[in-house]
């Protein structure tokens, strides 16, 4: 008779039989950062030479990937990351960090707050996007064309009455951020399979939606298709998601700390932007 | 008689009344990023254009400033970002990130866990080592020397039983961090009054810890001596810290999940780096 | 050609277009809590009536379910609410509360962090117990005895070395609440068909187990077929999960606040009871 | 020469020399609960001689105090977490709940975001309240009055342009709560000088209001001063706050997950009730 794997012990202990590595009594690992006396080493490199050598975006990139990124890679990942800083009051995730903001919360509380508000609706995507593009590959690894593959994944989605993860916009109908990436990613001579492939998923979706409303590629997308080609898998994608909206979350949250009253109701449809309107970068910049 | 002024309602009823802005129906404000159609707007910057041409730091910095940094606040922008990064595995913060990265959490999960361990007494030094050296720059101001400044508030400090703020190291006796951070700000010429009033601090304390343990200027108050001198307020400095640790908190729950078991018991104390060990960063990043 | 549904704006924006509910200007609804000027009514009730003539955990139940439950589903309710109260120091939810609160954060955000250790492998099991349960009653309904339908969903379960959910615990061979809930909704004739069902689950693993560890019903298992006999769907159960442990997570918290000095390191092997040893509770309360 | 005390190391490595205990390999120590094979003793008492005996409500005050609650104050601890279960859908920690549900985020992290927004403005009353009558109350025993003591701590926030802590109410002219919580104290004969002090400071209060709005006691308190009464410190009846809000959070973020669509914008001055109006309690509860 077959033995039992049996999902045992609640809360906690569960599982803790399987925790023991052979010997008893040896170490867990890790490979992310050695601490020794006056020497922090993040993936082999002294943290004290990376500052200054390396920007925060790159840092990112090593910790999560364990490489220091290609100057083609490293400029894709920081437009990945400022792709997502913000996007203005309306996101629940925002909402949720003003709320706990308006009660007087340190600023951390806040931040986790929304980041908590990063669930199935808000921020999958990307993940999601991957995994479709990758099981139209699979089809073109199999001999499909492009066209037809992406025929394929789009008809199975709309059988089974789902949405086409990377697609659509509430208030977008052609998403900048995403032709920025994908104009960044031919510059950069960082284009492959992906892009191709979500690019034959668009024209699906253009001809289909030809009586409705466009259904453009959206940021989700336009990153799923990007880090795809770039070696990024879909849990790392995940991870820059959360990492780069933060910025955003704090600063919403320290707006309504400084802007606003205490205890006040939050009206998400009722606000109104009165910061600078749309201006140039600054020349060096360009 | 006078008006009372209470603190009224409990449980988010209180202090609504106080909401009300002139006129009621007024709309409440938000200066961070403009969404119109087609057009996504970071303080008045079309993220688009930001694409490409400000880093991940910059862009932070202008979402928390409010402008574009010039190019030596960016330079010790990124490198503060960096030098927090990570601080490998055994801040309690971290380990909570792990301990709930065990139980089979999501990741953002993971990171929310991670960023409330941002407490009094872990990462809590930067806001008070600024207010520290404000008000032995406040002296300075009224006619003391630095270095008699430097002494009176180290002796308000220790009169009270309280530690120097941005000062002493468990593993560190000079901590690599903080040498460079002050290197950089003396290479871009951003070093002020604040730097000046940590180096004068660290004179008394080099003083005074003859017998003892040696007190180097640790990173916490580094960054607070570069961020005052650089006009970034104390609110800004302790976002700055959350942000930047959390792409570490992120890469350990990821490796929490990737390499262990799920429920195992995490004891901070017996673990083993087996990733790279020192390598020098690629020629061109120098 | 059918009509696209797309999966459209991300990051917060998504799908605001399905939420305009008819007539666009509709107020939405909420029945849990009715605040009028001096009268609090949960669910109808007056909250000040409800003091001092519903416990807590009649409350508890009100809230949830929308009724006031029977004195039985009231005893159950308040046995169930117990039995999960807390497990010591070893769970990997409570060790993150602990680990936040080494740091000195505020004991609100040691409890969030505690409770998003609840995750996949930890107190998951109720939910997916009941499922499970619900899967052989559905066999039961089309003619399978209880102990066909237990075989089959165990072998199921086994076939895709999955764990049986609800059966088995690292500490306890026999775990003592899953026997007294058994005892008390025996005595207060609350038994139904999902204890039938979970006995007879409990039968076939008896019989597999034979030649290996004892793989007795948990805690998890006992609450999923009691709330299924009385009633309680899984989701509720999953929220009394959430809600029972809170107080042990904040009992802990406040323990390594007040007992323990900030920013230790904390191994979850190295501890050891202190307090009071096996006691009686006082006569009256049996 | 003083030893310099340092607030030392950063980012958690911080003051770990201060956690090793005499001795070096000492076990640290929990007084909670105590694990043995097939045992559970929760403050020394068994956990499933607990079921059926003791309600969740005298656990949780075993838990936090140490020993089971005479019957009077198990009776007022019920009543303290009943009082607070809920209030509607407007508190800040209750939105930010809803704005984390309507992402399709789990139950977990809906309530961990709701319990972060317990801050300064939203549930420290009590705790605040609590500090504020002992500084009366010592002022009687040094030989004042009830009623000047009550005048001088009003006065003294006053002059700090303080609001006065369980005082005041947006909604509630006189807090139903309130009255109902200092009845059952009296009749339960658990009144003492904690209660005795808030009502002088009523009388205070509504000597100096006659011109203005009514500034009844809230439920923060007559929370307040019950706790004082029966002994409960300030650190346990927050989180006693904690707790009894978490049901309250729970079943909102449920309600928000059944009853609405995600990624709705959620206006707090835009819903309606539309549970049963006003109803009696089933006479045997009375």
């Amino acid at each position: 008779m077959a033995p039992i794997k049996t999902k045992s012990a609640p809360h906690g202990e569960r599982r803790a039989a399987q925790r023991e590595t052979p010997g008893g009594d040896e170490k867990w690992r890790t490979a992310l950062t050695c601490i020794e006396p006056n020497k922090i080493l993040v993936r082999g490199y002294p943290l004290d030479e990376m500052m200054g050598r390396l920007t925060f975006g790159e840092s990112i990139y090593l910790l999560l990937m364990g490489e220091v990124p290609s100057p083609a890679i490293g400029s894709l990942m920081e437009a990945v990351l400022v792709s997502f800083i913000d996007h203005g009051a309306t996101p629940p995730s925002t909402l949720a960090a003003r709320n706990t903001a308006t009660t007087g919360a340190a600023l951390r509380a806040c931040v986790a707050s929304g980041i908590l508000g990063f669930g199935r609706y808000h921020g999958g995507d990307i993940e999601s996007c991957m995994h479709f593009l990758d099981s139209g590959l699979e089809q073109v690894r199999n001999g499909s064309s492009y066209r037809d593959a992406a025929a394929a994944i789009v008809e199975k989605c709309l059988a089974n009455d789902e949405a086409i993860p990377g697609f659509g916009h509430r208030f977008h109908t052609r998403d900048p951020r995403a032709a920025r990436l994908f104009q960044m990613a031919l510059e950069l001579e960082a284009e492959g399979e992906h892009v191709q492939m979500i690019r034959a998923v668009e024209m699906v979706m253009s001809d289909r939606a030809k009586d409705g409303p466009p259904m453009p590629v959206n940021i989700d997308g336009a990153i799923a298709a990007v880090c795809g080609d770039i070696g990024i898998p879909p849990a790392v994608a995940n991870a820059l998601f959360v990492i780069s909206r933060v910025p955003g979350i704090a600063a919403h949250a320290r707006e309504e700390i400084e802007r606003h009253k205490p205890m006040r109701q939050i009206d998400p449809k009722d606000h109104v932007y009165d910061g600078p309107y749309q201006r140039r970068l600054p020349e060096r910049r360009k």
